[in-house]
């Protein structure tokens, strides 16, 4: 390959770990994701509001492809690539969401997709990417052994790395589930996401604040893996420590980008403990009828876990991030 | 109460077990029941198209009312009554969804609803009844028992026995699911609703036919609850032997009525074996992200355990008819 002298603008930037994404990127984010994403609908339940005592709206990403947002970003981020950076496809290291959603955002640019995944990661994670063409290489369960494993892939086959949150079109990607929701309902309150590594939540606050300057931003995050709530507080980002919560995407630490999004646009992180998130989960599964995995229920049981927070008889936008989960039927 | 010498022609009808609904009939009914009820969404999946090789249009009932189909028919039958009918409210005997949905029903026409339940009856079912405000007398798990509660309940309050599916104005109020579904989809090749006592299965035909006399129409039967395939090739009702199915919304036999639209309209009963039931409910769980009951899988399970007939490459709509049951979260 010739060296790239001329990147365009959008992949520049990716490289850049100060610059945010602004409005105008996430509407030209949409823009190029639309004819390959669902716009997902906005459920309400009568039954959660009266239980609860708001107006909730739930965007439903786990009716997502893929079952989940990230196929926003992904698909955002390969399509930023310049024809340098795509040709030799694209890479990340994941057990999760973001690791389908690139496999198939790269499959519709037909491009390869290398996935490092631990061994240990479920069956139907493993099946899942593959099902979407993702090259798989297996490595221990260790952060150090998936960026070795990652650094090697890339040696052999010069593809473009794809960080799962940490990157401007990621965020960019998915602040656009915000811009819909926000299209279909203006006058929210307040609008709310889970925080993990924080590309969501990233996204989301600056849409909504460009969107609406009276929003109010806030996060659910695990009781249990409050890595993101601490960084606020600290000023500074914490590192997970060893996180033990049933929300499985919400494992990770904020990076310099997210944290600074976040630091910047997000009033308060409410945090919810284990047994309000199992709850919040049987709730929605119960009363609408439709399946989101843990991760998604943490800002609806942050909310149950934190009555006196103002937030009653509020217009409430709540994005559902996704619906992977091990389901058991008895 | 005075002797009623007016009843209107609806009510009326309600006494006649030979006289089927038609399509204005249905029409009316829909009219009637339009404000209370949801229009729930249809959901395709190109996951499902893919595996299974057919085009599904999968009509959502298990996010209508109550969580169930059920709630149109409960709801035009209690609007259809005369209000010497609806002064002292109305009762049946159910442990399931149509107890909830007339529970509702009655609460939204002002009058109370009394349900007779079996006090073995699942918890779960026993405080959605209570919950939409039903009156409950338990009684001991047996048809005589039920019915000489029934007979004692109706006798001590003067309600409106509203029998679940073999009555004008259920199978009126049922049918009004798939005339949406034709209205959004006109061109199915093939419509498909699951079978129990029929009421369901009697409106869809019904409505599908007179919308489209070319349309197909199969329902999904258990293989362990098989008599309306039975009563079809006997050409009288046979009697349910004692099921034993999953799908527990399926465990009843025809009535007069529903047999006779159903042995006028409905093309082929498909049968399906338990593990097939499972597998059907767990593709759509896992690929759709939507809860549905055992019951609601049958007619994509009978596809599944019937290759060869034909709707391979078809428009396929399926009612999907609710979305109650137990989750255990793992």
């Amino acid at each position: 390959m010739t060296p790239n002298i001329n990147f365009p603008a959008t992949s520049s930037m990716s490289g850049n770990l100060t610059l945010l994404p602004t409005l105008v990127d996430i509407f030209n984010a949409h823009s190029r994701i639309k004819p390959f994403i669902h716009r997902t609908p906005v459920f309400t339940s009568s039954s959660i509001n009266q239980i609860l005592g708001a107006e909730f709206y739930f965007k439903c990403e786990n009716f997502q492809k893929v079952g989940a947002f990230k196929f926003r970003g992904a698909t955002n981020a390969v399509l930023s690539l310049s024809p340098q950076e795509l040709a030799c496809g694209v890479g990340t290291h994941s057990s999760g969401n973001h690791a389908a959603a690139l496999a198939l955002a790269a499959r519709n640019a037909g491009v390869p997709a290398y996935i490092v995944m631990p061994g240990t990661a479920p069956e139907i994670k493993k099946i899942a990417v593959a099902g979407y063409g993702g090259i798989i290489s297996y490595c221990e369960p260790t952060l150090e052994a998936r960026e070795s494993m990652m650094a090697k892939v890339q040696m052999e086959t010069g593809c473009t790395f794809i960080h799962p949150f940490n990157r401007f079109e990621i965020i960019a990607g998915q602040g656009t589930a915000a811009v819909e929701l926000l299209e279909d309902y203006p006058d929210l309150d307040i609008i709310m996401a889970p925080v993990g590594g924080g590309g969501l939540l990233s996204g989301t606050a600056i849409a909504a604040k460009s969107m609406n300057p009276d929003i109010t931003v806030w996060a659910g995050e695990p009781e249990n893996a409050d890595d993101a709530f601490r960084s606020l507080s600290a000023g500074s980002i914490q590192e997970a420590v060893p996180p033990n919560t049933i929300a499985d995407g919400l494992l990770t630490s904020l990076g310099s980008l997210t944290f600074k999004a976040i630091n910047n646009h997000v009033n308060s992180i409410l945090l919810c403990p284990e047994v309000i998130i199992t709850q919040a989960m049987r709730l929605v599964w119960e009363r609408m009828k439709i399946i989101i995995e843990p991760s998604s229920a943490v800002p609806l049981g942050s909310l149950m876990s934190n009555p006196d927070k103002g937030w009653k008889n509020k217009k409430i936008g709540i994005i559902l991030s996704g619906g992977n989960c091990h389901i058991a039927l008895t």
